[in-house]
C-alpha cells in the first residue's frame, strides 16, 4: 500500500558505510542512498529513510560499503584478447614480434566487440563504472559498452601511420568525427580525440588535433611520457622532451588527459603542474613493462589531479582498479619511503573523484552527492580476509579486492547482483574468449 | 567392483595443468596426481591414470592449474586481530602509539590462538600450505595450525626486552624448548630459533642461539636489513652493519632465514652470498611501512634463494601469497627496467620450492614429484578475469587471484573444496573476530 506522505523513489540502498569521495572526503555510517531514475535524490540515516521514501527496489548491505563507480582512466579494452599473449619480453621484442603482427592480422570490428565485451565485463565484476578508452574500431567499443550499459569515453586514435582502421592522420579524425556524431546522443558515451603518444604523431597532425579539440571542446587522451626511449628519442629528434614539445604546439592545457608520465624532469613537471593537466597513473603495467615507477609524490606536491589506469590487458593483464588503488598507495610509500604519505582515503578518490575530473565528467559523477548520477559499487566486507574492521577505508584499500565486490549500479541501473552479471550469461562470454585463444596462438 | 588388476589409492586429481615446479620448471598438461595417504606415489597422463589405479577420491578439474601448496615464509599470523588497526603512520608512531601498547594490552594465549585462526583460514582460502611464523605464545599458533590442519614452521622468539610472554632471552629460550619439546612428534610442524633483530637482540642471547642452533640442528628465523635505520643504529653502536655484526657472532649460515634485506649494499650482499642464507622478499609489507624496495634483481644474481612472504596483517593487512607473486615480478621489472627478469615460472617458484629450501623442507614439500607429500592447490582458470589462456604460467601469476582458488589439500587431506573451508565454520570465524574488533577498538 503506497503511503501518501511518503515520495517514491526507484532505489533504496542502504550500507553500513558510505564513502561518498566529497571534497571533504565523508564516511558516512548507517546512510541510504535513495535513486530516482538515474539520480541520486537523497542521502538519509537508515533509521528515517523509510518514513520519507518508498522505492520500488530495496538493497539492504549489512557489513557493506558503498562507494562512488570507479573509474579506469587509462585502457585499450579490446586487447583483452590479447591477455596472456606474450609476458616477460623487452618491450621492442614484444611490440615488433607479438604485439603488432597480432593486431595487424587479426584486429577488426569483430575483434574490437568481442575483446571489449570480455574487458567491459570484468570491469564491471570489479566494481569499474567509467572506462576512458583508445582503440582502432570505436564503433565496435561502444557497441559493446552499450549493450553492457557501462559508461565509456571513448578515444579517437589518431596515428601517423596506417593500420587496418585508417590510412593517415586525416583519415583517423575522419572516421573520428563520424564516431562522434553516430554517438552523440548517448547519455553513456563521451569522447576524447587520442593522439596515441609523441613518437607516432608528427607536429602537422598535433596542429589538426589542437584545433579540433578547442572548436569541439573535446579533451585529448595520450600517452606521455611513458618510457625514457620516447624522452631520448624526442630529444634526438626535436632537441626538447615530448612535454616540451607537446607544450609549444598547444596540446599541454587542462583538457589534457596524459597516461604514465613514468619520466618527468623538473622542468616537464612544472609545465604540466601550471597547465593543470590530468595525469593517469599505471602503476601495474609500468612495472610490468619495465617502464619505471612514477613519482607520484611529486605529482600530488604539484597538486596535479592524479587519477588511476591499468592499461590494457596486453601490459597488465588485470582490469582490476582496486588493486590500482593499493598499489598506488603501496608504490608511493615504498618510493618515498614515509609510510604516512597517500593515505587510504587519498587512494580511493584517485580512483574516483579523480578520474572523474580527468574526464570533465565531475559534475556528474565520480562522488556520491546529491543529484549526481548512480553510479555505485557495494563491496562486501564481512569475510575472514576483511575483518577485524578497525576503519572501513583502510580495510577497503589494504584488505579487500575485486571478488568482494557485490552490487555495481551504473546510471541507476543495476549491473552487478550478488557478484553475478546481470542478464549476461558468463559461461558464453568465456566461451568466446576460448574462440579467439584458438585463432590468436596459429600465430 | 574392484579391479585386481588395479593399484588402490587414496585420491586422484586430474586438471588440465599441472606446474611441477621441479628443477626444470616442468609443465605438465593433462595429467593426474595420484595419492595415497599423505604421499604423490605417481604422476600418469589422464588418459591413462584409471587403467592403473582406483581411488577413493577422484577430482576431475577442467580449466584448473595444480601446482604445489604455497609457502609464506615469513608471517606473524595471530597480528591479524590488528588488521587495519593502524594505517598510513609514521614506522615509530605507528609501532610505539599503537602496535606495541595494543601487544601489551591483548596479547595473550587466547588472543593468540584466535588470531592464528582467523590468519590460517585466510592463508588456505588463499592457496598456503605452509607459514613461517614468528610470534609470542607459539603454543596457542601450533594449536591453531594442528586444528586447521596446515604445515607450520614456529619461530620461537628471542628478545632482549620483557614482554606479556616472557622475562629476558634465557626464558625466552626456555619457553622455546618447552615447545619443542611437546610438539616435536607433530608432522605438520617444525621449528626455529626466532631472535626478533639485530636491534632487538644482544651479542650474548646471539652466542646463546648460535649454540643451540647448531647443537639441535634448526634453522634461525630473524628480521634483518629491514630498515635504514636499522642499520645507521647499527652502524652507530657496534660500528658495522647488522650482516657484518651477525656474521661475526656466527649467525649468517645457510641456517639463517632472514626476512626482508632491503636494504643491502655490497658487502653485505657477498656475506650472505658466499653462506648460502635464504632471503625472503616482503614487497607488500615493505612498501606499506615504507622500508623500501628490495634489490632482488642482484640476489638472484647472487644466486641467493630468495623466498615470499605476507609479514603480517598489521603492515600488509593481506596474507596473500598470490598477490605477493605477481607484486615481485611486477616490482622487479620496475625496478630494474627490464621487463624480461623474472619470469612468471621464477616467480612461483619463489613462493613454492625457494620457500621449502628456507625451511629446509625441501626434500617433502615445495614440488609436485612423486614420494613428496601431497600440499597441493587448485586454482580455476575458467573466469573471465583468466580468459583466454596462451601461456597457464602467466594466466596464474598476472591474471588470477587468491578468489579463484577452489581446492587445497595439506599433508594429502582436502581443506578447501569448492572454494570453501572444510569443517570450519566461516562465519564462526568472522564473528570471533569482530568481538576481538570490540575489546580492541576502546583502546
Amino acid at each position: 500500500m503506497t503511503d501518501i506522505n511518503k515520495k517514491n523513489a526507484s532505489t533504496i540502498i542502504s550500507a553500513s558505510w558510505i564513502f561518498t569521495s566529497n571534497s571533504e572526503g565523508q564516511l558516512l555510517s548507517d546512510y541510504s542512498i535513495v535513486i530516482e531514475n538515474n539520480k541520486i535524490i537523497d542521502l538519509v540515516h537508515q533509521s528515517k529513510v523509510f518514513d520519507e521514501y518508498d522505492a520500488d527496489e530495496i538493497y539492504q548491505l549489512t557489513d557493506h560499503i558503498l562507494i562512488p563507480g570507479l573509474i579506469n582512466t587509462h585502457t585499450h579494452a579490446a586487447m583483452s584478447l590479447f591477455k596472456g599473449f606474450a609476458d616477460d619480453l623487452p618491450l621492442q621484442d614484444w611490440l615488433n614480434n607479438y604485439i603488432w603482427p597480432a593486431e595487424k592480422t587479426f584486429v577488426n570490428s569483430s575483434f574490437v566487440k568481442d575483446g571489449s565485451i570480455l574487458a567491459l565485463s570484468e570491469m564491471i565484476k570489479a566494481g569499474v563504472t567509467t572506462f576512458n578508452d583508445m582503440y582502432f574500431y570505436p564503433d565496435a567499443t561502444a557497441e559493446a559498452s552499450i549493450e553492457l550499459g557501462i559508461r565509456s569515453n571513448i578515444g579517437l586514435v589518431v596515428l601517423d601511420f596506417p593500420t587496418n582502421y585508417a590510412a593517415d592522420p586525416e583519415d583517423y579524425l575522419l572516421k573520428g568525427f563520424e564516431f562522434r556524431d553516430k554517438w552523440r546522443n548517448e547519455d553513456l558515451i563521451t569522447t576524447s580525440i587520442a593522439p596515441h603518444a609523441p613518437y607516432s604523431v608528427s607536429d602537422e597532425a598535433f596542429g589538426l588535433i589542437n584545433t579540433y579539440s578547442e572548436e569541439l571542446g573535446i579533451n585529448i587522451h595520450i600517452h606521455l611520457h611513458e618510457t625514457q626511449w620516447e624522452i631520448d628519442d624526442s630529444v634526438k629528434r626535436y632537441g626538447i622532451t615530448p612535454v616540451q614539445r607537446l607544450n609549444n604546439l598547444g596540446i599541454i592545457s587542462p583538457s589534457l588527459i596524459a597516461a604514465h608520465c613514468v619520466h618527468l624532469n623538473d622542468q616537464d613537471m612544472a609545465i604540466l603542474a601550471k597547465n593543470k593537466v590530468s595525469i593517469v597513473h599505471n602503476p601495474s603495467s609500468n612495472m610490468k613493462l619495465g617502464s619505471g615507477i612514477a613519482d607520484v609524490a611529486k605529482m600530488l606536491k604539484q597538486n596535479l589531479n592524479v587519477s588511476l589506469g591499468t592499461d590494457s590487458s596486453a601490459s597488465n593483464n588485470r582490469l582490476d582498479i582496486m588493486e590500482e588503488i593499493r598499489l598506488a598507495a603501496l608504490l608511493l610509500k615504498g618510493k618515498t619511503k614515509s609510510p604516512e604519505l597517500l593515505s587510504a582515503t587519498q587512494a580511493i578518490k584517485m580512483a574516483t573523484i579523480n578520474g572523474a575530473k580527468a574526464l570533465g565528467l565531475d559534475s556528474i559523477i565520480g562522488s556520491i552527492e546529491k543529484d549526481k548520477i548512480a553510479d555505485l559499487v557495494a563491496i562486501d566486507l564481512n569475510t575472514i580476509e576483511n575483518q577485524p574492521i578497525y576503519n572501513p577505508l583502510s580495510t577497503l584499500v589494504y584488505s579487500s579486492s575485486k571478488s568482494d565486490v557485490s552490487y555495481v549500479w551504473i546510471n541507476g541501473k543495476i549491473k552487478l547482483k550478488e557478484k553475478k552479471l546481470v542478464n549476461l550469461d558468463e559461461e558464453k562470454i568465456i566461451h568466446m574468449a576460448k574462440i579467439w585463444q584458438k585463432k590468436l596462438k596459429k600465430m
